[in-house]
């Protein structure tokens, strides 16, 4: 399983925080969640990189892309986030995490605002697992406890999941629907919440299980539906019951449609 | 409720075949669904009006918009498009026919490719009632035939449906999930096959009858959610459970998160 | 539509604190709900009467059900549960309430043990809407607080919604889906979490709000699905594309399956 | 990977039709399906045997379980039923095939009338595959032919799947929602409709490779949640945020709730 954790990388370099918190960026730390597994082999690009280091070759060698941005969603171009999302279709999977719910890639599969409210405060966030034998909740206890956390709170502008895996219980009275399920063509998604760069999240053994389990379980191995664009004609002779052409016609046999 | 039926209107103009099937063109035959409705107004709007008819105003007093597009998919501009979905996410209903699978607007709202397979052969069509008593389905006997149809074929690259409430059967062998819900938003979507331009089929009472149900099952009387994307930030003090501040902070209260 | 709201009825009768409560019986505040509302026509059944106040004639004429039990889900009849059962799948909508979560009839509607956690301290519980303009939350502000209730607590064993319209906080650190929505056959049903017996809830103006809403949405006009339990034989004759019989066959056309 | 076929025997016990086409039984067709699959470990069970072969010991060593029944679901005990559910509840996944969307079991699970239509013409099946990349659908072409199946009709009263994986085509004309799945509690379930008893159809080898992929699919290797039923009482004083008691209370702390 090829892993590309996708990193914006900017708070890192502007503010000293953030640096200290995440001494080899976000995406580094995030890697560390796959060190001791075998199966993955793990790579990292950030948004400073030609072409975002989201080049068509990287892409398609990539088997799970893992996402984090926040400041600089706007910088991220229109061209690669139709890159990316054409690989979801074909069958890459993919996990957004927390700010990403307003990146460009997740809003544009999701179709909808993905908005949300939110609250910088370091309050302690409390994950329910709600799915409890779902690949995503493998190992963990029935709830994790995060001590500082930003609060994002519902409604959370999304479609109606295929599968609510966690809710979040924020102390300053709020709850979120943490880690939730999608498919996109043959493309897995999985949002999750945590993750404020202000906190050490990503140095939490539980937090990073869960994004190793969520890779795991986007990972489609079959083959890349490199067709899923596809429109085809298929001829009133090849039908699979060959067919008598009745009626009048506007297209020819084998022509392309309209798009 | 307030309607409004789009049409490109571009295959009336050019393709005397379809202006003799609709000579009002099929924005009119549509129309004629709702004329013994007494709960609804019914206006059109095509392609060639100033901002494709389809101004603030005229979207901000529609409940339903009904859209039919093929061949001028690519002429719609995308700021309307934008504001489609906006008021979509607001809770405008929106029915989407046939060839508009490949429309923009259907598009990003499904976040998918919306591809299938078609012939164009005037074969039999019989669209099975899947969910007997749903509203869309009201008054319709077991099934539906209709003699001359284009066919669609799976596999139709859609999100997995909310609700599916027909399924066609092709003379040709093929089948299609005809009648399909989602929601975005507060906006509820229905997707409807029939009505290729070449054949009468939106004279076809049974089908006007489908879209007329569609129509009242999308109209949402309530309010229109007009901060549906907004990302309010909800300061410490202000919290349902007001919090003192712990831990370091990157955001001031009340500020605008990133974007 | 006509409503019956279905009470237990045993707390009232066995302990003074939910007799003050509910003078006129749980069942008798819950009618309160819609004493307003011109559309509805109201009655009330409870365990001890004859076949529990729910013959066949009297569910025949019912819209919307609404359940509330709690100790005696046990003394429900087999029976019974079976005949309001089949009535939801005809198109009967069903409201359960709190610990109908354990009910009999929610039970074999989900197909799923329908447990939780729980705890009574009176903590308040602050539900959150999730799905802004669905029709169950009309007139809602973005959440409802009650001061005094019981905490119900993830995981919630139910099958993953159709939509999730509410989602709780409790100040003992939980969290619960508290209103979600499914389909059996033609019936809608709603789940709605508040309302234990030790406390005032529905005399709460939101609560019944939202159990009046609940009621107008499950609400299904068309004729009742009597066949809905029939598995017709189609004879190869009567078949929409009539066939001859290829190969060998172990039924009779037109003869009842086997169950 | 743990696997159990269930099969009722009946009709190769009295049929010489379908003693020639399944002289090893619908198991041992079906068992066919693993002998080149080094991860699956396969054994059998039929009516006869003492508790239908479906001890307790039996199912709690069973990680998956395939089920075939037609003509003497009436005579599987409520008893056995109710423990298969309980293990589907833990985990375990189960494949209903065919004539078995009336057995007991499927339809406890679905709390539906799990009704069609049918007919025996030995008529043309094309089965589409609907969500292409989908781990079930893993190898198969487009769509699988089968040249004389039974066919079963829409509408299916089941719940709105999880997901719709095939779709079949009858040559009579009607459709069929043929490949779909839920979870209930821990346990995946996928109903698969050929398999009719009169027709050589499980050896077809693209019909075993979806029953071996399905089984794969509905896998879940966590510890089976053997609690699942348990609706565990939270003392206050245990609450993940430590309560003082508000209100009265009916129940003491740690007691068992009502059922």
């Amino acid at each position: 399983m090829k892993i590309l954790i996708w990193n914006e990388n900017e708070h890192e370099m502007s503010n000293a925080l953030v640096r200290r918190l995440y001494p080899d960026g976000i995406h580094g730390a995030l890697a560390a969640a796959f060190k001791d597994d075998g199966s993955a082999s793990v790579s990292t690009a950030t948004l400073a990189e030609p072409e975002h280091g989201l080049t068509e070759e990287k892409l398609r060698n990539t088997d799970v892309l893992i996402w984090w941005g926040h400041k600089a969603h706007g910088k991220v171009s229109d061209e690669i986030v139709a890159r990316v999302q054409q690989r979801v279709w074909e069958g890459m999977g993919l996990i957004v995490l927390h700010s990403g719910h307003f990146s460009k890639i997740f809003r544009v599969l999701m179709g909808t605002p993905c908005s949300l409210s939110w609250r910088e405060a370091g309050e302690v966030e409390r994950l329910w697992v709600i799915n409890r034998n779902h690949p995503i909740a493998a190992g963990l206890p029935p709830f994790i406890e995060i001590q500082h956390e930003e609060m994002y709170g519902e409604p959370f502008t999304i479609p109606e999941p295929m599968e609510t895996v966690f809710v979040s219980w924020f102390e300053g009275g709020e709850v979120f629907r943490s880690g939730v399920t999608f498919q996109r063509g043959a493309g897995r998604i999985f949002y999750f919440r945590p993750g404020h760069e202000a906190y050490p999240t990503y140095h939490n053994l539980q937090i990073l299980q869960i994004i190793r389990n969520a890779a795991h379980w986007a990972h489609n191995p079959l083959p890349a539906w490199r067709t899923v664009n596809d429109a085809p004609n298929v001829p009133h002779g090849q039908a699979p019951v060959p067919l008598q052409v009745k009626g009048p016609r506007l297209h020819e046999d084998g022509e392309a449609g309209y798009r």
